[in-house]
């Protein structure tokens, strides 16, 4: 296969480049990289990815790391992916990328530190670390309030007013989808408040069914392993 | 001026963009919204950027903030703008992206955390926040040594060993340039090990004189404010 996913489902940025493929008739081959084994420090993935994380692409005899710049490259490397998803026009394109560069400091800093802190880590082996966790709370609490309040206000059902999901769409999706990690009691703390945010979240999954439930199946088993896992760690 | 740049030249990102249009020719408006002074908190700054943060431009009707898709869109709307500045080309166009999206996880949360915390603070009149900015510079050093050991390691000067400066080398080494605000003995801590980086900041800078000079000059001005208002702040 002349392209080559490097990703493991439980990370939200792997399972947006998964989606985006399978939901453009995009063919891959999809190499698994567990990053609660380690298995994103060996030295073939290194030589993939130096930074040591997943996702990252080889197509053909290009190598690409950084979830977002694969999206921007599947979108305008493939033809046939609906302009919707990442637009020609460079205002539409550049209110994109705004949300894109937006998220990375913002939405995935804090949801990452809340959900990785209290949940993801143990999967690994690691203890929790609910200092962290509530920090990266903090974080993303402030961030799901600016989506609601701002990137949400438009006319359309999507990120920008759109009436179509875009790659931002996706990738802000797959964040908060991975809050199907922690309880269910968390995620209705975190995410109960938000009915927007819950819309919007059916929206995208719905306009990318069956792909999107297909990637996300994962999650539900995670939580289990995860639940697990604590009952383990708390007893004597 | 149909083009407004809403700036603060104490902010790297804003110096970017700056510089970037002046090396281009492309005609503006400078707006200054001085952050020290919470002047983005305003509400008519917040009407262009509700995220309250510099740098934001309007173009005739349309708004735009963040600084790397401010840089894209100027580099994609304006004719006349050089190639290698942002390529057309889609691949060589993917990698810049990539350099952009790790940046703001890494180079420039280490870079903000310890400078914002050790210094920038003071002239809003908060004290230092020592624990914070150890913080940052941790993940400062390593993105450092990322940069030399991998996004430096091209034939060319520039990053991905590129013959000429693209808007990644201008936005992370303004980043890099916010350490001018520290003590000397600091700056050459830090930068001194980093002798690749250092010849590369040297690069950039004469790629783009006289601008990348004159947009910095503020830089040994804000770092003898800092160092007074340091030493009132220590007297009993």
């Amino acid at each position: 296969m002349e392209l080559k996913l490097y990703v493991d489902r439980l990370s939200q940025p792997s399972r947006a480049i998964l989606i985006f493929c399978k939901a453009n008739g995009i063919e891959f081959e999809e190499v698994k990289v567990e990053f609660t084994k380690k298995e994103t420090f060996s030295p073939e993935f290194t030589e993939i990815n130096p930074m040591q994380q997943v996702p990252a692409i080889v197509h053909g005899d290009f190598k690409l790391f950084e979830s977002h710049a694969i999206l921007i490259y599947l979108a305008s490397a493939f033809p046939g992916v609906a302009d919707h998803w990442y637009p020609a026009d460079v205002r539409k394109r550049a209110k994109i990328h705004s949300v894109l560069f937006w998220h990375h400091s913002n939405l995935r800093r804090g949801a990452v530190g809340y959900i990785f802190n209290s949940a993801i880590t143990i999967i690994s082996g690691q203890p929790v670390n609910l200092q962290a966790a509530a920090e990266g709370e903090k974080l993303l609490l402030e961030s799901l309030a600016k989506i609601e309040s701002y990137w949400l206000q438009g006319d359309g059902p999507f990120l920008l007013g759109n009436e179509k999901p875009s790659i931002a769409d996706l990738s802000l999706v797959c964040e908060i989808m991975q809050l199907e990690a922690a309880d269910e009691s968390e995620r209705e703390r975190i995410l109960g408040p938000h009915k927007r945010i819950l819309k919007w979240i059916e929206d995208t999954k719905n306009a990318i069914e069956p792909y999107f439930d297909e990637i996300h199946s994962i999650m539900p088993v995670a939580r289990e392993k995860i639940k697990e896992l604590k009952a383990q760690a708390s007893k004597p």
